[in-house]
């Protein structure tokens, strides 16, 4: 079957199955309509994972659940390995929306599905994986799963990371059932992946406002993530003259708008500062805060760009406490470099765009995936299909059923070119 | 007896006796070291209450409680009524320290016990009182004791308002063993009270900077609270540009900063600003802000500087909603003028602190008080004592025990001139 060929196949996904998936998977962890809170590893999650490999097993995939729980449906081909891997994630924050993560894992059986239907046979085996605990908001760190796949994620982690009641990775994985004492057999290697794809949401307003339908990811962003705390000096709110007062929470208020100008600065090269919790003490409407916690996510896909917001932020916020008398302290939890995307992956789904006489805008991601950390053993890409208003992490977060078919035409046309590739070894597909 | 000779009386309080009660009231919701969370009507609240009316009793006072829990005890004159009156509160926040409004009630039953053992009769009763649910922290308003004997609580309040857990000041009452239907019985008049005085710490840092010991206050600053609400739009803090957000709480940061400048603004009229509360939502690293709540304390013993500091701060977040496209809203939850004290009062208490050679400065109070409810029915007064560093509600709080003895010792002075005027009318002292 020469390339030409392969590229026409026309992959149409079932517009109301997709949306009958969509639906019922939304069920799970349901607190509100299209609201759900799905914390990785709770019942809810649980229970959405057997529902997707209810949907798996329907489709002929070969089940197989790893050591931390990363799930991988399976389509044989006509060699053993390596596979070509898609997939996402079930877990979200509290009060999330119904599509991120998704979209990528239903988008994957949908796939699988078509190539059942068109009587398809690939070369690799072509998997579907629900990668675990993506989501940050349960322990804090995010992307668990395709941390521990690509070998990350080390034991000592596990026990040290721990939720808001104090329940370690470690704990929480024993209790659904994994085994983290396992965790080295969950690592994959270059040899038995020969790519991953993620088709998922922007979670940003970029192909809305322009209009355009499908991304292709360039580079994903790294985020540096800082916890910053203010101390001043609590007081009482009548009786302290302005003139007096050490008040943490003004001096925060300052870094806040620090935060904003510092990144907006560096706009041009994609930088983002966001301060997205904010903590005072005592809390009291009579008293004056002589603590401030704030938690600062800058992100960037130009590690210099980065840098740059750094170094402004921290002369900003010594400025900030020498001025008024506070002291501010500054811890990072997080500080990664951004992730390029394989160029061959890009051309891979950009030919399958073209093949369906789709554009394709090519576009930075904002949002951190699993895709940046299975890039450490494989040639990773993604696919992004269009959030109204931008808007993810919230019930609002939503993504019309024909720009998800789109997306998925896209994913099963690269599957099939990355699954037919005649050597696993050089990916790019020549242009003939 | 001469006004004369009454004002020659040394009333010295016993310094082992009032350490000795602070430390063992301390012990009631004793949180840490000097720490006490005693919320209204909770049982460390109803514990201290029983400590405070052992100590009444064995100094012969007659022990009242009324419907509302306000304790009354007497120590009978000459005459049946009007009393003088002196207390304070017992309650305070979370975390708070060990003398905000203690001073005031241990002060008030060393008082009795110095007249006691001075073997003084008045013409009036003395009753100390202490005075039920004085800190806002439980049920969002403070002062309910105060506000329900001057009749400006009603049973609707006692219905509506409600604590974290949803329990109104009706079930805390009635669960505390009080009678909420029967508010009407708590009720007092000018007619049985000819003045009330409370010695209080200052919580400020006015009287320690100026390195003065007692102050008389001249006028309660009357509080304006206000909730405010930004309303923006959550996003995914990674995939959203900067020039594309509706960041509620960077709109905040602004405002907070607003409270500062129009409050800084007014300064010399004493009118302080402060936010000690701030939430946003989804309050999640990876989400902007959609929604940031701030309280807002404003307080002023100048009114029209309180007005000013409101239209400043209308203009600004007008101003701030329209740059940045976020809403604001904005209710008042209260707004109380400006008490003044009783001229009459603030010479009394000036003479007792002249018959012991001690300078007091006349101060306004910034923090509320219970006095200024009781201003409602009869002649006020209060006496500071010096805090240090301003610290209040806090476990830093603290006032010097030899502070507090001279403050009692003014408060014991100004009690037996009162106590002793020939007439319950006119109360302000002949100079001769």
């Amino acid at each position: 079957m020469s390339r030409r060929a392969k590229s026409a196949i026309q992959f149409a996904p079932r517009r109301d199955r997709v949306l009958a998936d969509i639906q019922e998977l939304a069920k799970y962890g349901s607190v509100g309509p299209s609201a759900i809170t799905r914390l990785a590893f709770t019942n809810e999650d649980l229970a959405a994972r057997k529902f997707i490999i209810s949907l798996m097993k329907d489709a002929g995939l070969q089940v197989a659940v790893d050591a931390f729980g990363n799930i991988f449906g399976k389509r044989p081909g006509r060699q053993n390995r390596p596979s070509v891997v898609t997939g996402s994630h079930l877990d979200g924050p509290p009060m999330g929306g119904i599509y991120d993560g998704t979209v990528g894992v239903l988008g994957g059986v949908e796939c699988a599905r078509l190539f059942n239907e068109l009587g398809l046979e690939t070369e690799y085996p072509v998997e579907i994986a629900v990668l675990a605990a993506e989501h940050l908001d349960r322990f804090g760190l995010g992307c668990l799963g395709s941390r521990a796949i690509s070998g990350k994620l080390k034991q000592l982690d596990l026990q040290s990371l721990t939720d808001r009641n104090g329940i370690t990775i470690w704990t929480a994985l024993e209790k659904a059932g994994f085994s983290p004492e396992r965790l080295e057999t969950v690592r994959r290697t270059r040899e038995d992946v020969l790519a991953f794809v993620e088709l998922h949401i922007e979670q940003g307003p970029v192909l809305e406002r322009s209009r355009e339908k499908i991304g292709v990811v360039t580079s994903i962003s790294g985020p540096t993530r800082l916890a910053v705390t203010v101390l001043g000096e609590t007081n009482h709110s009548g009786g302290t003259p302005m003139g007096m007062r050490r008040d943490a929470l003004v001096a925060a208020a300052e870094i806040v708008l620090a935060v904003e100008g510092c990144a907006k600065a560096e706009q041009e090269y994609g930088t983002v500062g966001t301060v997205g919790v904010v903590q005072v003490e005592p809390g009291s409407m009579v008293a004056i805060p002589g603590k401030a916690r704030l938690l600062i996510d800058i992100r960037s896909v130009d590690w210099n760009s980065k840098q740059r917001v750094l170094r402004c932020l921290e002369a900003r916020w010594s400025e900030i406490a020498q001025r008024r008398q506070v002291e501010v302290e500054m811890a990072v939890s997080v500080d990664e470099k951004p992730v390029p995307c394989s160029p061959k992956i890009i051309e891979v789904i950009e030919m399958a765009a073209q093949g369906m006489n789709m554009a394709v805008r090519r576009m930075p991601s904002g949002g951190g995936h699993d895709t940046q950390h299975m890039a450490a053993i494989t040639d990773v890409g993604m696919i992004f299909v269009p959030s109204i208003r931008g808007i993810s992490h919230a019930p609002e977060e939503f993504t019309d059923l024909d720009d998800i078919c789109r997306g998925i035409t896209i994913l099963a046309g690269s599957l099939w070119q990355l699954g037919t590739s005649c050597s696993s070894a050089p990916l790019s597909p020549a242009k003939t």
